[in-house]
């Protein structure tokens, strides 16, 4: 395995303040993540590979060099990025735990990819043939430079995964052609689903080819003057640095927004990142939900207007969460505050991680804060974003852990685990001991191979009421929302203990929102709760009214084979039977029906699992 | 004028239990109706007239007849439906007050009409010239029929107002067309928009030429066999008999429902009533607003998932309110129960008065239950059926204060008013005198020419918590949602009281509405109240907590020179300064943050005629 397996390559860039570590460095043994990364390449990865044969995703690869002569999967919308998403998925996997399964199918896949580039270089397995000379007509709608980006995402973490370069050889020469095509002067248009920018940034670094990097800007810089439509859905109303609110086709909104993060970590152009800074305000002040869920409006995918977050009817595709995930890593990353990672946790912990079912084979495209018990997980769907995006980021879960700077390193996550580091030429190796997310004690072992003078900047997280942080035998102020800087000689022996207040905690809502007017929701650590039906025999959930005044109790729990922790609260049962007919009725005539009763909460992320029921994030209030 | 001024003419249709009398035969007097009609002769239809010749949908009949060689006016949507029901209203109007200026206007605008027509029938002022032969060929798109439907409902109108037949007399043309064109065995379609079904029933009634019954029967049946694209949106996804949700398009829905009823009042047909009846159920038990709005989805202008009822992004366009009016209606015609007043009179005061400003001449096309001071009234739309079919609407008000059965007479709706009516051949007037809908205190004065004997059914609407009805000094029992049976001889000097207990009232709506999980709504009399932010300087409108155990006053207000009943009630503000920046926090950093206020709140069909701000229909508890 190679030692750059680092998503995001902020190493050498000037206006980065923090610098990804390897995934491969970070050795997970917890609960939690760990085996989720197992049955990544042992049930996720395998069975997508299977459905993208089934439904011709491969095919397409082999029709278009030529192996075959026809296949079911060529469409219009973007089968060619599922591919590329699974290959990335599979490369960052390998970096968390060889496996020669996944990789040997990871390259055979690679070979049918590599196998389909035309003689200039273009891959697009949609437009060959007959369709070739419908290249760049209709870059608003036909995701080709998307595809593009994709690929180019997949081939960087191939190689610096595998440290093979055959699929960032081809990608090289694709880019090349893309250069030739678009650019003042040439074709100055821009693709409908931003994703190209942050791919162009990272084979950039990865290749050392500054044109990359211009042709990013270039990407970025053409959006906003109406050449593919205008519209607010694509983010084409309005030049880049002018946008304040984040608007239009969430998943395109953010990855725009990454792709701008990284230009701003090469570049460190100032007009970049005060839009950014904007509409990060606009996202995280207005328009998230509660479990890091992006986009409230079936209508285009997309954001609402501000605090128009419905809980029944949200759209929160998973893609959006990811994406979210993706934008808040880059921001952090370039400014190094807790602020970005706290929204980059919630995302993580709740509306991307509730995207893939327990048994790793089943999905939410959308991902709904209530539910009557409509909503089911599906083992693909027709437009296969989410499944293999879901694949691609849980891999990168361990580089989210740490991050270095010039003057040492940031905690930023807490998992049981080792990840060997170092300092200044100084290896470093950190062992966290902790039941993060399901506790907020976390021991961490500083064990350099000689004292070294670092500052270690530990998160405390902004849903935590109460920290201290003992080095050794002295205490340390912690700030909730901040990170708590150390800075000393360690030493081989030096122990670090955090203490998280973890209570379970109602959580509301701006009163903005108003669906949730009056409403509390549960929150314990950065897991947010749900009440399913399952669960609760003593009344509907939707009929269940929380008593604040009362305390919650955290308790254990599986679902579904999965150990987490739930939480049981008291509340009133509404009586339905009065309900049968009348939507509205007089409260007098309605005063009377509600009990007392108990009610268990679940973590979000693993709703959908069990029996189909009624579900809700948000209660209302006894 | 004629005495035959009937809206929904069921006087010979063998299976409705009630027929309507004539508008012309109903004096209002009352400081609720009768301005609005006076504004509509005087500023509505007029300003309605000039916005229409400024936006070409004169100059488009014009153009059809060779009078003019162009008009900006063209355009697939519906522009002709607009004149047609713009006529309608005129019609209408006139036999409620008789108006020189809106006559001859009409009268005008029937010549232009009938002076488009083509040589074999035909009118529809797109499909001219070059466009003829496209006649017929998008049904599902193009609202050919849809506009012939509205093209007879205002020709019948003219006729039963006016007497006079040249516009009915081309109207029949046009239906003989349209009869040699559709059909079993011949073009075997129906339209993507239902209108004509009701349309083509009032043709026959006003005419006797069965053919036009038949081909609304064909119409009907036709539907649901995928012929039309087979989509829920249009109501062709299934035959209308085995109907059991109300979905799709709201207004298309509730028109088919209401053609539906018409069939059924001719046909007896017992598998329409069935399936009405199922679908009645589905709407008022859990696809309506509190308002009477129909259609909770901006996606398809549609109806939700049952219990769906976003506030802020309801669509509840002012057309399916009104349609839901029109079904209704007839639905009351035919079976004679209170619940379809109930639910008339819901959308009535509500949902579809809001869609008119204050000043007689703004309008909404969307009314939604909670806004932040975006929503604003409009002169016109591109779409324009809203601001004429409110204007269409309301002359039709006074036919809904009585009705006439074998047995006696109906009293649905309150007002003070003078109506002449007669039963069986004896001349009895009714003299109301009343504040309703202000005030449940109605005095009713029976005046027979000669004493003779019929039942007077009384309504006691549904929102009553408590009635008495005394006739000269006789107490009778009087249970709310039904009607009062008072069978007599009915001699010169009777004197009805009907008292109506009006307490402004808290009403909780079904669990299953999630936006609603514990909240109120404030109503009085048929009147649903909202909290504008221009009466409720304490605090922001969407921040205030009612306390429900505190009572609530009713007192006299004025907005926008309106005299209404608005109500104060006692609550909690939340602070706003602690929500600066977060858009969820612990309940423990928030609980103190409340202060007690007054609140004011408005009928909610006066909302947005003063300052823009923000407004809300549902409450949260304090």
């Amino acid at each position: 395995m190679s030692q750059r397996s680092i998503v995001v390559d902020t190493t050498r860039s000037p206006h980065a303040i923090l610098r990804p570590i390897p995934i491969s460095e970070v050795k997970l043994r917890d609960r939690f993540w760990q085996p989720r990364l197992i049955d990544l390449q042992e049930i996720t990865l395998p069975t997508q590979y299977e459905i993208m044969e089934e439904t011709g995703r491969i095919d397409n690869f082999r029709y278009a060099s030529g192996k075959i002569k026809s296949s079911q999967g060529l469409r219009f919308l973007a089968p060619d990025s599922d591919v590329y998403k699974w290959v990335e998925a599979a490369a960052w996997s390998l970096a968390v735990n060889p496996n020669p399964k996944v990789s040997k199918l990871m390259n055979a896949v690679v070979e049918e990819i590599v196998a389909a580039q035309d003689e200039d270089g273009y891959i697009h397995t949609f437009f060959t043939f007959d369709r070739k000379k419908e290249r760049w007509t209709n870059l608003r709608d036909m995701h080709e430079l998307y595809c593009a980006g994709h690929l180019f995402q997949a081939a960087v973490a191939h190689h610096r995964v595998t440290g093979e370069d055959k699929l960032l050889k081809a990608t090289t020469r694709f880019a090349d052609l893309i250069d030739r095509v678009f650019g003042w002067g040439k074709k100055e248009e821009s693709d409908g689903h931003p994703e190209i920018e942050m791919a162009l940034v990272e084979l950039y670094r990865e290749t050392g080819e500054r044109r990359y990097l211009e042709l990013a800007k270039f990407f970025l810089d053409v959006r906003g003057q109406g050449r593919i439509g205008g519209s607010h859905y694509i983010q084409d109303h309005k030049p880049f640095r002018e946008l304040e609110e984040i608007t239009g086709h969430a998943v395109r909104a953010l990855y725009l927004n990454a792709g701008a993060s990284d230009l701003y970590a090469e570049t460190g152009d100032k007009t970049l990142i005060s839009a950014l800074e904007k509409m990060w305000r606009n996202l995280t002040g207005r328009r998230i939900y509660v479990t890091g869920g992006c986009g409230s409006r079936y209508e285009g995918e997309a954001f609402g207007r501000d605090y128009e977050l419905p809980n029944e009817r949200a759209y929160a595709e998973t893609c959006a969460a990811i994406a979210n995930i993706l934008w808040q890593w880059r921001m952090f990353l370039l400014i190094g505050e807790a602020r970005f990672f706290d929204s980059l946790e919630r995302s993580l912990f709740n509306g991307a991680l509730s995207g893939i079912g327990l048994d790793g084979k089943s999905y939410f495209y959308v991902n709904p804060l209530a539910d009557r018990g409509h909503h089911r997980r599906q083992p693909y769907f027709e437009c296969a974003c989410c499944p293999p995006n879901i694949a691609r980021l849980l891999p990168m879960v361990p580089s989210f852990l740490y991050a270095v700077s010039d003057n040492g390193f940031f905690v930023n996550l807490y998992a049981e685990s080792t990840a060997s580091l170092s300092f200044k030429g100084v290896p470093v190796t950190f062992v966290q001991r902790t039941n993060y997310p399901w506790d907020g004690e976390i021991e961490l072992q500083v064990q350099p191979e000689k004292t070294v003078n670092f500052a270690l900047n530990l998160r405390v997280p902004s849903w935590c009421p109460k920290a201290t942080v003992k080095v050794n035998s002295q205490t340390i102020d912690a700030e909730p929302g901040t990170f708590v800087t150390v800075q000393r000689d360690w030493k081989r022996s030096d122990l670090v203990h955090l203490s998280l207040e973890m209570p379970s905690e109602f959580v509301v809502c701006h009163p903005f929102v108003e669906p949730n007017g009056g409403r509390i929701a549960i929150q314990r650590g950065p897991i947010v709760y749900c009440l399913e039906q399952v669960d609760n025999t003593e009344a509907d959930v939707w009929c269940v009214a929380a008593r604040t005044e009362r305390p919650l109790t955290a308790f254990p729990k599986v679902i579904a084979n999965l150990p987490v922790i739930a939480i049981q609260g008291e509340g009133f049962g509404v009586e339905l039977r009065h309900w049968e007919k009348d939507l509205y009725r007089p409260l007098r005539a309605v005063r009377q029906n509600i009990r007392p009763i108990l009610f268990v909460a679940i973590p979000y992320f693993a709703w959908a699992n069990r029996d189909a029921g009624p579900m809700t994030v948000w209660l209302t209030r006894g």
